[in-house]
C-alpha cells in the first residue's frame, strides 16, 4: 500500500497560534482508504524551500498532497514550486479564467488582474473543480507518484477532496476494503486501558488498533483491511468482542457519540429530565449537556451556586450542614443534587462541588471534587481527586458527573 | 539572523487526532529571540525517514530542534537518527544512568533495563538536565548548526527549554533586543480590523505586526527588534499609539489577559459582584467567568433556565411576558437579567437567550441572541445575529455578554 505525505503551505502556519488542521482531516480520509501518512511538513510562502520540500517528498512517497498557497498573490507559491519540483511548465487555461471571472460577476464584482494567476495549470495536470472558491485543485501523475494540489480553506478543501480525489485515489490503490469499529470509554486511564487490552490487540496487525486519549476520555479504534467487506468484518469480529468484554461498562458509545450525547439519548428514551447544581464548574456541566442539539428534550436547567449563600438560597442546602461538613463534602454534594431535583422537578439531578484550585482548605486538597446524583430512589455521591490544573480538574469533574449519571441510569434500567 | 526548523517525532502525531502543540510554544519562544521558524516537520518513529529529514534540515537551517522520541523503547529513534544524520557515535553516560535509577527509586520502583538506552549521548553533545523526566535533552553544535533534542511531553520540554536552551541560544545570536506589545480586541472582525489599521502598520517592517483572530476575539501583536531596549521601545512607540487610537475601546486588554479576566478584575476593583441567567448557553458564560482563579471574589452564581418554566420559576420572568414576546426577545433578556440580579442580590447580572440552532422560530432565525445586562441604574439589551454552527453561536454569545458588561462597567465608571 503506498504511503502519503502532506505538505501544508502558508507562513501563517508557522506562527505560534495557527495550527494546520487540514492535515488531520486528510489523514482521516487517507486512513479510511488504507493509506498511512508518513510525514507532514509545514512550509511558509517561500518558493525555493517549498520546491525542495516537494522534491524530497516525491523521492519517498507515492502520494504527495499540498494544501494552500493557490491564491492569486505573489505570496502564493504552490503552483510554481510544484512545477519546479516536477520539472514541468504551466499552461494558461482560458476556461478557468472565465469561471473565476463569472464567480466575481456573481458577487457583483470585477475580477482582479492578479486572479489570472489562478488559471495556470501544471502541464499534464487534471483540473479539480472548486465550486466554493477561485482556486481549482490540480492532480498530477508521474510514473511513481500522484501529486495533489488543494486549496487551503477547509470549506473548499474538504468537498473538493471528497468529490474529486477520493474515487481517483481509490482507483489507483490495490483493491481492498476498510472496516472500522469505535469504542469510547471513560473512567479508565490510557495506560490502564492499554495494559488491559494489549494482550488481545498486540496479536493482530490487521485490524490495526489505535488508542486515543484525552483527559477522562479514552477511545479505542479498530481498522481492518480485507479484500471483501465480509473478510474485513470477520477480522473485526475476531478482535472486537473480546476487547468489548474486557472494557465492559466503561464503554459509553459504540458509534462515535460523545458522552453527553449518549447520556442525553438515554434520558430521552426514558422520557426523563435532568437538572444540575454546579459549584466549582460554574456552569460547564450544563454548558456541555446543552452542547447537544435537541437537549431541551430532557435538560430543564440548573443552578450555578458559587457561594455558600447561593447554595442555601437557591438549592435549600442548610446553613448547619455547610457549617458542619463544609461546602466541599459528600453531604453538601448530596444536598445540592436533592435541592436541584426538588426545585426543578426534574427526574434526575447532578451536582458538583470541589476545589478546582489554586485555593483549597487545609483538610481537603486541590483537585478534590464531590459529585452527586439524585434520582428516583437514587442518592449517589462520588468523591474524586483529580490531578492537574484548574481547567483540567473542572473538565474531569464534568466528565465524571456525566458518567455517574450514565451508571445510575444503567442501574435504574436494570432494576426497572 | 539564523532560521530555525522544528521536527516533531512520534507516530501518534501522524494520526487524525493528535496535534503537535510543542512547536507552537517553541515558535513563540524562538520569535521572542528574533528567530523565525521556516519549516516544521512531523515524522513517525521511523529511523531512516527521520534521519533524512534531519539531514535536509541541517542543510537549510542554523537551528534544528527535535521534539520527542527520546523514550526508552525501540520506537524511540531520535537519538539514533540524529547521530546518523550528524555522522557521530553515541556514548554511554553512567551519571545519567544513575540519575534515572535514582528517579525510579524515588517512586519506589526499579529501573527497567531498557531505560539504559536513555543514558546514551551523542558524541560531543552537551547534556541538558531534565528534572521532570527520565530523558535528558541534548545540545549539539556543528560548524554551521545547533541541533537540540528535547523530550516530547510539554511538561518536560517547556521548563527544559526555558532553563537550558534560551540563554544558550541567545548567546549565539547577533546581539539584539526584542520588545513586544499586545492589544486584544473584541467586537470587530479580522478583516475590518485589518482594513482599519493596515494604513499604519504596512508602513513598517520593524516592528512586525501580526493579527491573530479567533471567533469574536482579534489580537494585534507588535514585535520590534533593536540593538538596545530604548531603540526597540522607540519603534513600538511610533506604531503602537496610532493603532491604539484607531482601535479605541474595542481593546479590552494590553497585557494578554483574557476578556473574562479583564472584566473580573474591573469588578474586583470596584468591589462589585456578578450573577448570570443563561438560556441557550446553558452554563457556558458562568463556566467561562469561573475559569479565572479567584473569580469567587466577584461571581456569586447563576441560573441555567433552559425551559420557559424555569425562566418563570427561577428568575420570576412573567408568563405573560413570555407569551407576548417569546423567550427569545429583548423583553425576556431584560427580565432575565433583572431577575438574576434581584434573586442573587448581585451588583450586576448578565443574561443570554437565543436560538443556537438547529431549531429556531419562524420569525427569528438561528443565530439570533439577545444579551442583557442589568446593574445600578443600567438596563441594556443587545440583539445580535451570529453566523455559523451551534457551538460557534454559543461561544460568540458568551464573548458578547462579557463585552457588554465591560462596556457597561466603563460607562458606569465614567459617570461615577
Amino acid at each position: 500500500m503506498p504511503d502519503a505525505e502532506i505538505i501544508a503551505v502558508g507562513s501563517e502556519l508557522l506562527t505560534p497560534e495557527k495550527i494546520d488542521t487540514n492535515s488531520l482531516w486528510l489523514t482521516d480520509q487517507l486512513n479510511l482508504l488504507g493509506v498511512e501518512v508518513v510525514r507532514k511538513s509545514i512550509v511558509g510562502d517561500e518558493r525555493a524551500l517549498l520546491t525542495s520540500t516537494i522534491k524530497t517528498a516525491l523521492e519517498r512517497s507515492a502520494i504527495v498532497i499540498l494544501t494552500g498557497g493557490l491564491g492569486p498573490t505573489e505570496d502564493d507559491v504552490t503552483r510554481d514550486a510544484a512545477a519546479a519540483a516536477l520539472g514541468v511548465s504551466q499552461v494558461f487555461h482560458q476556461e478557468i479564467c472565465d469561471a473565476i471571472e463569472e464567480r466575481f460577476r456573481g458577487f457583483g464584482r470585477k475580477m482582479h488582474e492578479i486572479n489570472k494567476r489562478q488559471a495556470y495549470v501544471l502541464e499534464g495536470a487534471t483540473v479539480l473543480n472548486n465550486p466554493r472558491g477561485t482556486a481549482p485543485g490540480q492532480w498530477i501523475e508521474t510514473p511513481t507518484c500522484v501529486v495533489i494540489l488543494l486549496p487551503g480553506p477547509p470549506g473548499e478543501l474538504k468537498p473538493l477532496f471528497a468529490k474529486e480525489c477520493q474515487a481517483r485515489l481509490e482507483a489507483r490503490l490495490p483493491k481492498q476494503v476498510i472496516r472500522t469499529r469505535f469504542y469510547r470509554t471513560t473512567g479508565i486511564g490510557e495506560s490502564d486501558l492499554d495494559a488491559l487490552i494489549a494482550p488481545i490487540y498486540t496479536k493482530y496487525t490487521n485490524p490495526v488498533t489505535t488508542i486515543l486519549a484525552s483527559p477522562g476520555d479514552v477511545h479505542v479504534h479498530l481498522r481492518a483491511r480485507g479484500t471483501t467487506p465480509e473478510e474485513a468484518e470477520a477480522l473485526l469480529e475476531e478482535v472486537g468482542p473480546p476487547i468489548v468484554e474486557l472494557l465492559g461498562d466503561r464503554i459509553y458509545s459504540f458509534n462515535g457519540d460523545t458522552l453527553e450525547k449518549a447520556v442525553g439519548d438515554a434520558l430521552r428514551a426514558r422520557g426523563e429530565t435532568l437538572s444540575v447544581a454546579e459549584s466549582c464548574t460554574g456552569g460547564l456541566l450544563g454548558g456541555r449537556i446543552t452542547g447537544v442539539a435537541g437537549s431541551s428534550d430532557y435538560f430543564v436547567g440548573g443552578f450555578q451556586t458559587y457561594t455558600e449563600a447561593m447554595k442555601i438560597q437557591m438549592l435549600g442546602v442548610s446553613k448547619e450542614l455547610l457549617e458542619t461538613y463544609t461546602a466541599v463534602s459528600e453531604e453538601t454534594a448530596r444536598a445540592m443534587a436533592e435541592g436541584a431535583r426538588e426545585k426543578t422537578g426534574s427526574t434526575w439531578a447532578l451536582s458538583v462541588t470541589g476545589y478546582a484550585g489554586p485555593n483549597a482548605s487545609d483538610a481537603t486538597p486541590v483537585g478534590t471534587v464531590y459529585i452527586g446524583c439524585a434520582g428516583p430512589g437514587v442518592q449517589e455521591v462520588r468523591r474524586v481527586r483529580f490531578p492537574g490544573e484548574r481547567e483540567r480538574i473542572r473538565s474531569l469533574a464534568v466528565i465524571t458527573a456525566l458518567d455517574l449519571l450514565r451508571r445510575c441510569l444503567m442501574a435504574a434500567g436494570a432494576k426497572a
